[in-house]
């Protein structure tokens, strides 16, 4: 298992192509605008050699008996699953953000699964396949990309429909040692400090759409990759000279980092590819990853709080207003929401089950239902947060005013409030809320591992409504050859 | 464990005394009013039989090693709250109102922990007491009424502190063979059906207050004891000639039966008196019993909610709306709200833990959060059954006039919806939606298992704001020093 | 103007064929079930006598000059939009429930501004018969029930469509004199001490349903018209010997007691005939009669939660509790949801405008968005009520057992809050809640004027979407040739 | 009346001290920071001179009987409250954002009703000086900001109470020719490229605070202020070279521009005193300004709703998505909320009245109610926004990568949509979403015009519960005399 410096010392090494602000990038790691994903990444391999979270940040290989981090694990048991959702919880505790690294844990879950459904009806050997690659990425614990989203162009036509045929990624051409894949992956989390990238398509297809029916793996600085870094909120503040208190989150930043990463013409190799024109899989394929990923919510979103509720709670005791009845009832209020969202991510892990494959897999129905909760509620937090805390979370000078030698003394002055605070930590806190509560954060809730109606179709077609009605007929005495 | 016919037999060896409408019920099995009750526990001794069920409507006794019925049972595992859970769910959706049975399960399991705790204290033998009286209800497969809430007077005062010391329920003399207790209990679920009932304090309690601190088991119909039978929603539509349709839930009615239970000088011998005295020991019981009741709304409600679903999406159907895409939103809506219930329950029983006495408990945050949800959610699912079924449900003719010889063809020719459905069907179907989401249900669902402040009192009191003010100033860049 | 005992004798009068519970009910006027539903709709006769009320009560006609009942008049200004608000507020802060008279009163505004722009397209001379009638109405000082809905059959089908062409009415003959209709009306409020009826279509139309295109005015006792009572939560106590304090609302009772209306070939003349073919305009009379009677929600609702949340404040005074700071919270809720919805019948009332007739109607985007804030807040306004006021509301025993000689003193001892207030004030309190929040009322606030699902088609149609987008456009710099 | 040009004339004829980012700005007028904001204050001065909104943008004065721009009238008569709403939604659908002068214009108001007031108590001539002030300002059609909030340091202390007494504005001496005050105003909004700023105190006071009850009109550039400006969410963008796209809202950016107003002994000459130690008087003052404040957040954020509903009904057209149910039941409920807000605007200023001074006041109750919607609304209206537009809005690339002469084209060809409508439109509209619904526009929704807690309170205040109480009372049965 690397630690936190071999990380960084191996994105070193590779020969990633990055665009931001129209600049090609040529250092990615000592760049101020990727430290902070780099640093909450980074946790995820250095809190694996903590004592402390041995636990929660390691497992053994049920392939090799290693031990190795926990997001290369295939997980063995709803045990695993429930882990998971607790070492999520205690890592976004100490990130405030998100570390990425869950998105390619989930993808193998999936494919791993996936692959030897497939097998199972086809004959193919995409599964024996995964399992080599999955014991690869065990074995170097490099940082795998999970890339699903593609552009999508008219979101009222199948991928073969539409006008420009790269709006979902497909095979350009099979060859005898690969596939060429062409098209790109929209919202890639953590892809720049990433080893390899986790290519799955994106939605359910039809026979047309078999071209688009690829799931694969490739390095992230492959050859015809380019990736183009997309803006957060206020992500300029880390390029200004000193930047520090108004950072707000200081080390880790806003979200996780999303790029734009194009695909042109990028060469596979057959042992890295899983899926090639089985498109009746790739519905299955989605489900899975989906249903995985939107565990995850409940969990990094659940500690994410944990400290948006720990940063109003201090600020109102900094107001002098933490006795306020309105104030405790308004904390309660999103500690219930907090915990409702646990309690989804909690439940469809320990109801998970075995999939064919012999991994374990989330309930899909309550991993469904607790992402769609994240979509409303930590909106609800966010506000309840802004309640609390005041206005002047909106209204803060610069740090560059708070240390002003001449009126750095007022800006200090007029944002005291109980007389043993600091006004720099109610600045400080003012300015942490500020970065968790606001525009790309809101965001990311909303859309990150599926937007709502996405989560909405599959709360239907989990439910079995017949069941339900056939209970209803039962008790108002309507006779049973009644159907629906 | 006793059959369902066992079950009505052994209540009519009781004494019960029992007021309904200013007169005495002689015979309570066999009362109209009382009926819908009786059928929806028996159902918990009848399902105990069923093979299908076998897994969740039994258990073994850990005290005897006898095969015992699940509702009389200890929890020795989270796999058994789990279980809990998922057999309420079960017979939830097949009685669509309460079962009643789960008070006194619960009760059983509070007290079983908290003697165990008080006697490693103070060196007293409640639990030893305790075991006994357990393995004597797991052997008789009695019914246990759960007897917590008091009338509580002027809840601006302590139970000492009453104009009235009878507010709550007291003891007024300690004999050599026993106690003799005064009071009352309010909102006694189940007691007309029950055989025995557990007293317990309803609140924390103070020094002052020590006579309060009364845990102790009496037969129903004990010397001193009468039960005031409540009004419920439509209640007397079961006195109506004929009834049927009206009724909704035609065999299991609405809500539980509840009674104002008057102990007027009950005696009470030493071996089924579990505390006394014991006043610090009040406030872990009723956190104990709390939890544990509020761990089953989000299964009990979510079964009926099913019902309610099938209910609403039935009419749907009946009206020829099924496909509206309207409609298909707020049955998803639906679906969202009833499953997070169900992942709180499921949460709180998958992350349980062993109390000192070796039985399982809930994790009291999650159970709190659960109910919590039940107080809002329920009355949303409600108010959107209603929207999807349409005004009919609040105006339908009576039964008498569907089957009357001259106006009955009106009644049905004008209540049909699509053609291949009988008006029959529709009107049903409304009127058993009507019982499930009226007054009482509501209500119920609103303070049934505690009101929403004295969860929101537990989840203030559950969360470590101080770590989680930590884990923000840690972000933020603020000192350690500084605390909370 | 009639006075309420005029009302009466007029009612005696007539003829009425009225159904309920199989029986066919001889004398409406003096029988239990349809007292209250006299007495709230009374109200509306009485109180246009007060002094203190004239200027809300009374106006002035604009076709005689004389003073009229304001339930006749046709609305002359904003200020008259206005009037019309406060008078509902009023009124039913005196009945806590439905007084069913606005229902005509909204007909005929609805009816006067169609037939106006109906005669101004086709040369037709509807609008000089109807102001005739409306004269009428005015000078006789009747009332009369606004009859919209139709039963609708499968409602995935038109009129014209449905398997049985009775399921919505429609003209089945033309004669010289006059025309024949044939159908039903659902949920016909008021109708039982109404003395006519205004018929109106239920939706748009289309040409092949032209024989649906029916507006006329029948007395509610002409032949072939019979009537069959709804039932009603709680209905039956008012049939329970001596019932006075289990009827909660004891004088005005539970909405407005509705019926399904038959109309089995009624011969109507043809100078009470409004509109008879001319499908062109059924939506526009639609349309205006909906958004003058969602005004109302907003007014007598908010009328009803006047008294809601005095009965709820009032029992948390009663119970000690009053002081809560979560007591005083949740009613700022309450008042704040309240507010709200009269805010909106005010300010589409404010800016309301002419028709073509002259008359006045409200503005139709801000009524409909009121009445669809109803379908929920009423909801949320009940839930408060029952958190505020607790659990006893579902479980009191009845009225005779607080009166019962035996044991009544225990109902009495064990349901007293505070040391001052008796427990029968208690009681009636809690009575009168679970009166006022029950089912029927409940569904009358989502359904009522129109389901949700209308108010919403209403608001996209209102709403300019093209403009906003326009503003985004400009805004974004957008070039602003392109268009939406 | 100024126009836009001599507006900006004005303004670079003042010698206001600003510091930004640690620097001391010189020329105001012509920095890119403050320019959006000018710009759109600049946009009440324009739109006053267009005829097409001559009723809406101008008043005649009632002191001297010229026209006069809007934002320097005293209202006379509920049609000017009614206008004043319709001017302001207006020009935030021109400017989707703040425009910053209704702050003077209220705090005009309210002071010109407080000042005669006191002088009718106290036999004071504030009230003589005040119209003089206005008058001047009719005259000048000068921008003036209002002053109100302090920054209030320990909020469980009054002002007198405070450690640092300067926490809250206060007169440190009064001369023969005027006082001298100190202290600091937070949030000012617009205060920037105002002329003058109205001091009013922040909250009702009690005797010993008597030195801060100071009501007075200064120069923003009067010698001791200097003003410290605020970041905003993603402020330097605007620093950016060649900002345009990325800036979302090009021309009006986000909010109004905040400074923390550092007051540091101020002359004020007796003049322009309005209020100086009547203590008693502050708390009218405070909620005369607030209700009138509040009047205006369903105007302009209403407004802002109409540009955002724009925008993402828009986006969901060019993603091709415009005609999913889902997408438009969204859009419907974003209409409904912001026509709920715009109700109350309306119906506050329709039911106002004249005060004793004669000019016209909001009703308080409905504007308090409107302004805690918008804390709740204005959220939800971002969250489906966000819904319906997209994750693309987190994860844009800068406009710079766009132009880029290699990568441009990949933005370019994925993030195209439908193949009618440019990329670049697309990611223009996202970019508005994206400044509309971010950080600071939420926090500004929430504490602009007081926090949700100050309505809370007002709405307590306002209802008159016992009268709630008796109507229930009265339906209940309970014997008038019983009293709450």
């Amino acid at each position: 298992m690397m630690n936190f410096p071999e990380y960084k010392d191996s994105l070193r090494k590779l020969k990633t192509v990055v665009y931001s602000f129209g600049e090609k990038i040529n250092n990615v790691v000592d760049h101020p605008l990727f430290e902070p994903h780099i640093n909450s990444a980074g946790l995820t391999y250095e809190l694996a050699h903590d004592p402390r979270y041995e636990d929660l940040m390691t497992a053994t290989s049920h392939l090799t008996g290693e031990k190795i981090n926990r997001f290369t694990h295939i997980h063995q048991s709803t045990g695993d699953l429930v882990k998971k959702v607790k070492m999520l919880r205690m890592i976004a505790q100490k990130t405030g953000t998100c570390f990425q690294r869950c998105v390619g844990f989930d993808a193998m879950n999936a494919i791993y699964s996936v692959t030897y459904e497939m097998d199972q009806k086809n004959g193919t050997d995409y599964h024996t396949r995964f399992k080599e690659y999955v014991k690869a990425v065990q074995r170097t614990d490099m940082m795998v990309a999970g890339s699903m989203t593609d552009p999508k162009g008219d979101r009222s036509k199948s991928p073969s429909e539409q006008p420009d045929p790269d709006a979902f990624v497909h095979v350009v051409e099979k060859r005898e040692d690969g596939i060429v894949i062409r098209g790109a992956k929209s919202h890639q989390t953590g892809i720049l400090n990433s080893h390899e990238m986790l290519i799955m398509p994106t939605e359910a297809l039809m026979e047309a759409d078999q071209d688009y029916a690829v799931c694969c793996a490739v390095p992230v600085d492959a050859e015809g990759i380019l990736h183009i870094f997309g803006r957060q909120t206020n992500d300029t503040r880390r390029l200004e000279e000193g930047a520090g208190i108004d950072l707000g989150n200081i080390k880790y930043g806003t979200v996780g980092g999303e790029c734009l990463t194009v695909l042109n013409d990028v060469f596979v190799p057959w042992e890295k590819v899983f899926m090639c024109g089985e498109y009746e899989f790739a519905g299955m394929l989605v489900e899975r990853f989906s249903s995985y990923h939107r565990q995850n919510y409940g969990a990094c979103k659940t500690g994410i709080a944990d400290v948006i509720i720990g940063a109003a709670a201090g600020i109102s005791q900094y107001n002098g207003a933490a006795k306020a009845s309105h104030i405790k009832d308004k904390v309660a209020d999103m500690i219930h929401m907090q915990e409702t969202l646990y309690c989804c991510s909690i439940a469809c892990s320990a109801e998970g089950s075995p999939t064919a494959a012999g991994n374990y897999y989330v309930d899909t129905m309550l991993a469904n239902c607790g992402k769609l909760n994240i979509t409303r509620f930590i909106y609800e937090i966010c506000r309840l947060a802004h309640d609390i805390a005041g206005g002047y979370v909106a209204t803060l000078p610069s740090e560059k005013d708070l240390k002003h030698p001449e009126i750095g003394k007022y800006v200090g002055k007029y944002h005291k409030g109980v007389p043993d605070v600091p006004a720099e930590h109610r600045i400080r806190m003012g300015r942490l809320l500020e970065c968790l509560t606001g525009g790309t954060a809101l965001l990311e809730s909303m859309h990150g591992a599926g937007s709502p109606q996405a989560m909405k179709i599959m709360l239907l077609r989990q439910a079995n409504l017949n069941h339900k009605f056939k209970l209803a007929c039962t008790l108002a005495g309507i006779a049973p050859a009644e159907k629906k």
